[in-house]
């Protein structure tokens, strides 16, 4: 049985206050100071919305597979009308979201006017570019099929494989990215970094027939690229090797300082590559390896040999 | 003070559409060209979905655990109404998904009755083994409670552990790919896979008192097969080493390509451990270790030394 | 077209029920039975909840960074009024939390207006040390911003970096862990888990200017000790190494056992440090590399060199 | 300040429990022997449902007026998408609940298939009529406007008017009662019942340019015929005299027994017209009055006077 | 095409607050003065909720008659499931609401544990009562279907009928009015008035067989006592003449001041019956009659005839 | 147990469509029609919404009442950051929906600026009357407890009666309505009739402790004045009693059409008072009476008798 509880005002006698008002003082103080020392005090403009952006994707991909990801219940002759009514709806709150981070960076001076031409310019782009993505999807989900012996079928691969939705998410961002709205695709990288484990920065450029089996723990930099056909298992990092500084020891961003990837190339579970490096054509990356050096097409690198303690003078394994 | 927004009709002058027309018919071509590929056109069979699975995941635990995982004010009196009315509606929409499977890889020409008493028949035997993976979980959360130091009581670990949600998930959905829905079965451990990082493939065979502590990265394939207390820790791959191809280069899928991990093996943090081989009883199996060849039982693997370059004069990374 | 389906009452005729009956029956049996074992019978005093400590650390981000993580919509006249009203309702929510943990370790003869009084102080306390948290955090902000080439902007670290997310919720489940609710910390501390992959023990000591980049499979122990300024990548682990058992051979529970890390430490990916080891001030840890014993200030430590099996003839993997 | 509640618990201690298994106990009796008195044991089919049937009259709104009713944000380019998209997923929805009507009367020995191509083509020849409803929508809505001196706008009648939401359901209602649906028409009438005020049985035949101003209380019954430009206010009533009986006292069921109002009718508020009677074209029925017998084209019917009781001696009430 | 609507930073130029804290402050001033006025002062003692009895009562009803108003996947196998799982949760949060109206009503120095107590005796006390309500709504149902020729099936009339509505909420509410508990009856009172228009106060005495046809408008007041076979048209009321007042006056609160109603008696549209006087058994009460005088059983009480004035030169309304 | 369904692409084999692109393209050319009839093609813009002003009404109305119709968790301490939090999130979407009429009624040349100061300017004299606002409900509430003998506390009457739900949303739609938004004012009247079945003109100009008890079907026409301590009943109407018509025969918008009714009249239950007639200070309007002429100070207006037909001759009641 579930007694009634009974409400606040008869609890313990002592009550005093949680002096929310103290709290509150504090708070405030510092977030005044904090906006002064970034001179933006007078600009408290809002950043897009992960939350946003989340439904975004989501409406995007069933626009882009309707049969596979869309409403269950959706019939043949409508498949065109859910996909007209879902591209309006999420590229006008898409325009939104572009036009936020456009007045982000925004000097105060800067005409409005011209930043929402901009920003539907952008999504316009943006949109027509999608029938690209799917395309290239496709070859993606085919290169899943081809590469796990447990796949049955190329509809279930869009329907469980992480790696995939990773893709996704990264095609769409880096469309985006490309285009000069790099802080909404980086929340959108995110959100599948969240989701699956795989952290591509919508930077990277990847090419056809990609695919990440397992995929947690993945890391592709900015600045990486990556050709056709190219593997990769869960936690491969496509690095950066060290960050150059100014001579104040502050960082120099930008610049290419991760790895490129050339065609068939397939890295197995914890390869480490790092730096603006080169692996060959067809090069085959280990598991655990740390590779710091560009390797030449068709090479086969391995970790050093582990030993078994318990049988001491073992000659490992 | 929230200023009005102006609505969108007396926005700027030079409004054009996003051509929704031209990228739906895009997209349209795409997919038609798609499902002829696949020799799919007139079978738009949706597949079961995730939105769905989730929820019937979290329903049966709370069935398996009312207490610890149940609606908060559920009292002694009423724990079975409640258990047994979690099961009815969810045992109902399972079976749609069941039934959706079945569906998906049927022939056009097969009797829908047939598939509709078999989705039945699954998901009956499915119900019936309930108490059997409680059972089974008590065993895990045991061995939880044994194996950290930080766990402080039997019940916070079905609170908090990531590793007890993932075998939760797994130890229903092994029952539900043996029963011969593994796409049900996957899309579930792929759920898991999402929330905690931990990527057990349905097919594995698991026996009691499993622990996997941390968790992320953790990758167990279809084939393997893990005896009674084993302990993983996070990033541990079980995995397969090769993927054997027919003479067209195909993979050929199947096969037991996993390894088996005997009693009361201990695998530390990244050890990666590959192929149809045995680790035997009591073995240990050292963190970042490569393994690729049987060991036999009460082995300890370790990684070779690494080198502290600042002392031994070494060229730093 | 979306063709009616059939209810269920004319489905297939042999229908026969799930025998729900028989497994509420095995249900509750096993539940008698794991009650008894715990001697817990009598007492099935529900957990705090995830889901809604969930929504508490969601609030209070808010409260901390209004401008950046509150409602868009949000004027500088109202930002009080905002921190204000959400600070009173979550700390309300909080307190029926920390009183259901206090109330799930107390004896059945404790006096609960004593836990209501102790509940309310500790939310008390928390809701003081607010204001520090938000500082500290602004501190790992900053080292995040220096930390990575590709980030733009103070404003869009808090937007994105899961690293930033798994510290916010740290350094709040910190606090609660040091007055006396652990598991109300240690749920806390695993949906950032869950969300970033990001494994850090509420025990943990985090020293300010804390960054860590992508994240996924960081493991942060219970004891560990972290200086300022220090920097981990992806799948570090500050772990324990080996743990005491007592003459039964049960763990010993509590005690030292995870790294002490040095101000200004960097530890690169896949980095594994095990036991009660100090690193030393300023030392670079490299990637993938397995450190059990202290190291001196100023380390540098590296792997052993991978090899290229197809350039010195090896077998491959 | 919020205090943390006491769980339930650690409540009184003169606990006992709701004694949920007798009362459960008890209500199964009293369905069992409800379900038998009507000779329906084993055939618990389920009624259309009126929390869908709300849904689907929303959407058919938004579909017939998508600039008025329909998303604000909806642009001109995508209109037809959003129409489409509706109308797909609403009709789908609405032939299950016409197949719910069809198998809830239907005998036990019926054929299945026979009722789902049924509810398919009364659902499909409804779809059709839609064009036509609006078409008649649109003389009701002109008709408000040229009634009410208040009326600013042909727009506005659409978003505020009961009497016109009480007219879309009722001509949306209209056709599915002809169609032989009649349950599911009724229960689209009580919606809009409750909502307005108004009670239009979906049986009544009624012309366009039909207004019904304010209208709370106004009842029109099922044999009801309403001419062309029909003016209606609050609380009239179209309704049977009496209801002839069997030589067993039971209803006769069916029969015409509501009022014909002619074109260009008002009746004012309060205004009873009871029996099939017919009220003659472009007669005016006073308020309160009471009608039982036929009235003449142009007739002009008052209530007889009141007293003042103040001035004329009357004893008050 | 939905244009990127610009954030409110970036509007006008002359922006200034709504002054906010000038209306707080108002606000503050006028609640302080009422809260003494009402010497309620230190006792903002929250009343029992509209939404949350809103959904008891749904949930109620769903208990009570579960095969047509619960799921409609609900199977035979799991209806007791289903009723006591309701029943469970209802019934919890009821006896938290009861107490609420308890304490509200309570002196500052009353014992809660005894009003705890209470609560818990008078839910319980309710909850023994739901079969006997059960039996009296279908004697309810019977007469609607007796009572109206539109009528085609007892199980629509549940689904449909506006006054089963209205006298489900009453039955339920009268035992909460009974039993101690009248502002959650008066709620429970007034959430049907809202749905149904019919106002039924819950200190009203009701047998059996009773039915209220359209009944927008019913009012039945707190004294009323009504027999068996009682049927109700449409803006009925049964209403008090008079109210006494006291030398100051103030009104005499309670004292029977509402009709009694005998078996067998019908009311017609717009008959208001005032006072504590007695409409004798199967007496028929026409449309739109004012009766505040008893009339002996059998009565046949019609208004005076109306006028045309059409025909005999009247002056018009 | 229920039967899993059989999706739809399994139906019956004589499928067809909808036909949805049929019944698309005769909506849109109806659609076209209606606009160009109207001459506001091109202009599509959208009304403010009932939805949001429902909202907005209801969190205007808690900030009102924080102690009665707030969150009851709320505590004294954070009643202010609670009512100036609701305030800034309410205000603002009201600006929003303000400065939609203005631009709905304005011409295509206006100067969007224009409207938007003058939204904002609206808003916040509106805002600046809502203390005053809460005054006057004060006297409408201590008006309905003095006026019910069933009333218990001052406080239940905010809570249970509709005749204060109705009396609220007026009192906040006809200062919208006085400051130039009759459209937000009307939509926010319709809000309360729906859920009332009471009907106020946002026009009517009502005094102070005004009290109308049960209110289904009570109408106040937009040009009524009622003074102080006016108390009204069940299905009152204050109403127009013809409306002028010019030489076309179109109605005369605007102008005085309904009664005064001066201070302390009481109105019973289905009276009906018509025209800009003077009810005179003090005077009792009986039940069912139909007034079209002014009565003077302390009239008493009464029913001509009914009779009773069973006793035929009888002396009527």
């Amino acid at each position: 049985m579930t007694v009634p509880r009974i409400p606040f005002e008869y609890g313990p006698s002592d009550k005093t206050d949680w002096n929310i008002d103290g709290i509150v003082a504090e708070l405030r103080e510092l977030r005044t100071r904090s906006l002064q020392a970034r001179q933006r005090s007078g600009r408290p403009v809002k950043l897009p919305s992960r939350k946003v952006l989340t439904t975004i994707i989501e409406q995007l991909s069933t626009a882009l597979f309707p049969n596979r990801l869309g409403s269950r219940e959706l019939a043949p002759e409508s498949v065109d009308y859910f996909v007209g009514h879902t591209l309006d709806t999420t590229l006008g709150v898409l325009s939104e979201e572009v036009l936020r981070e456009l007045l982000f960076v925004a000097g105060p001076e800067d005409s409005i006017d011209e930043h929402q031409k901009k920003a539907i310019e952008i999504t316009r782009e943006f949109a027509s570019r999608l029938p690209r993505i799917r395309a290239l999807l496709e070859t993606d989900i085919q290169a899943a099929f081809e590469g796990d012996p447990a796949a049955r079928s190329l509809d279930e691969i869009l329907a469980c494989y992480p790696g995939i939705t990773a893709v996704t998410h990264h095609r769409l961002a880096h469309e985006l990215y490309s285009l000069g709205v790099p802080l909404v695709a980086r929340i959108m990288a995110e959100i599948a970094h969240s989701t699956t484990g795989i952290d591509i920065h919508p930077g990277a450029k990847i090419s056809g027939s990609f695919f990440i089996d397992h995929g947690t723990g993945v890391v592709i930099g900015e600045t990486a690229v990556i050709g056709q056909r190219v593997r990769l298992y869960q936690a491969v990092t496509l690095g950066a090797k060290r960050f150059p500084t100014d001579e104040n020891g502050a960082l120099i961003k930008g610049g290419a300082r991760h790895p490129i990837v050339e065609d068939d190339v397939v890295a197995y579970a914890g390869a480490t590559i790092l730096g603006r490096i080169t692996i060959g054509k067809g090069s085959v990356i280990g598991g655990n390896v740390w590779v710091t050096r560009s390797v030449p097409p068709g090479s086969n690198i391995t970790q050093a040999r582990a030993r078994n303690d318990e049988h001491d003078g073992g000659s490992g394994i």
